[in-house]
């Protein structure tokens, strides 16, 4: 049988596929982030390896195995220079055995994200969650992307940044430098958390977390379901954010006037009404021709799908 | 001869004074930082012991000096709960033989900043620098403060916002969601950086640092004078933010109709024509009354001013 591999490395965690030539899934295993931006090198190839060989060890014959085709989509993998220390790693003692270099693709992870959501050769993936990030492929096989510069160099769309407005809207309430809002109460009560200087305590004491600014985006969609206009304002103007993102992508990608597959993908899209609903109502304004795609399968499933293609 | 202290103690450094009863400037002496919250508790009472033996070993007879009134203005001296840690810290076997407990005032760094400039019982005073705040009091001794919430909980109007808003601006004329900029040659080149590549480098790879993002300020004033759109609208839109924080504690303590003085601290004052000129406008138009006082002392003198007045 040929077995076809497909991994998809991220910040939170590494997940391995492995199927066979048809794309029928035959095992799965998951192990810890391999991103080497946030966790180095060294990590990053552990949990590349741990996931490989825990996939493979669920076959029979494992010895014998070398992947007819492969596929990484990796986090992190942004540039050139990110993709040589990919290949470092990816390409060591404990599993190249198992890899056919020739039938390796090793992508960034928005790419497999993106091939597990749409089959169309104009499609473009807006992802929303912790982070953001917008990546787009056409008929020409040309790719484009734009914003996922991360928490400093700037995320527009994502949780982090619905987050952090979230909590600067509190502070604005509390010193009488903005409107009063609900946030002011759901946080805290979210968050289990007494006072503004337990709050204050909370955001500097621990080390710094994207992930658990991030976690307040769900209080905020709550909060503006209660009608709170500051909720909803932050939600608006993130969600114009991701349909800025799209358009630039389109823009580059010649999408403007063609009809492309749009993939969502992250937990924001989960906040229906006030994000999800205006960012999808913007963009067929702009784009009318444009399908929407919820990514229903796994990201990995994608990385499977274009080793197969590579065959 | 009557001995008095004054301490500024800072992210950066902490400042002793000793002085006589009328004011006049004995002896000062430098050491590190002792924001006990950035520096920790046992280094933040190092930095406030240094300070002081320093200054007191270049005393005469230093031996029997015990000083007839003090005053630390501590930045990170926020809450009870801070005043607490902070006392410890300095009611300590090395120094606190040299103290009057009875006529030691601690206080935060704002308030002495105040006091160092201005004399006036209705005055107000705002820090633009690697971060903002503002802070007031009243004739009624009334005390108020509005923003200063660092760099998640939010500083705005702060060198280190401009900074995060100017590098955000880059990256969406990069990715073509926004609009060219020539902050996209100024500051590669003030930071002596070939390329976007090298940008995200300079970003992630080192541990974080407010003060260098905050540095990006000097080169966003610049390239506003050169005419850049987007430099304007970042200086502006900060400048209007620290108008808000004036207006925010002008209301608190009942300030809006009065005369008051409004001392101005931090570098980000330094950036003339788009950002001080557009905040004194901004804030005549809103208080006629106010008196603009530029500090041009040392704040360290206002803990001497503050504790002669407590004689």
């Amino acid at each position: 049988m040929d077995y076809i591999l497909g991994v998809d490395g991220g910040g939170t965690n590494t997940v391995a596929q492995i199927a066979d030539s048809t794309g029928k899934l035959i095992t799965e295993n998951e192990s810890g982030p391999s991103n080497y931006k946030s966790v180095g090198i060294e990590n990053a190839k552990k949990s590349i390896n741990n996931s490989i060989l825990g996939a493979i060890r669920n076959l029979k014959n494992s010895k014998k195995i070398v992947f007819k085709s492969s596929c990484f989509g990796l986090s992190g993998n942004d540039s050139d220079y990110d993709l040589n220390i990919y290949e470092e790693i990816i390409f060591n003692n404990k599993i190249k055995k198992y890899l056919n270099p020739a039938k390796t693709i090793i992508c960034n992870d928005t790419r497999i994200g993106l091939a597990a959501g749409s089959s169309s050769k104009n499609s473009i993936m807006i992802i929303c969650g912790t982070g953001s990030n917008c990546y787009g492929i056409n008929e020409k096989r040309e790719e484009a992307k734009a914003n996922g510069w991360d928490y400093i160099l700037g995320d527009e769309g994502s949780g982090y940044n619905i987050g952090i407005k979230a909590l600067r809207a509190i502070m604005r309430a509390y010193d009488g430098r903005g409107e009063k809002t609900l946030l002011s109460e759901t946080i805290l009560e979210d968050l289990n958390i007494k006072d503004i200087s337990e709050l204050i305590g909370w955001a500097y004491s621990e080390s710094f977390s994207k992930e658990k600014i991030a976690s307040i985006a769900e209080t905020v969609c709550r909060t503006a379901e209660m009608g709170d206009k500051i909720s909803i304002k932050i939600l608006e103007e993130e969600a114009k954010e991701a349909v800025i993102s799209v358009g630039a992508v389109a823009k580059k990608l010649n999408l403007t006037n063609k009809e492309f597959d749009l993939v969502l993908g992250g937990s924001v899209f989960m906040c229906e009404k006030y994000f999800k609903a205006i960012f999808i109502e913007k963009l067929k304004d702009k784009f009318p021709k444009i399908n929407f795609k919820p990514l229903t399968k796994k990201p990995v499933s994608g990385a499977i799908r274009l080793a197969i293609k590579n065959l």
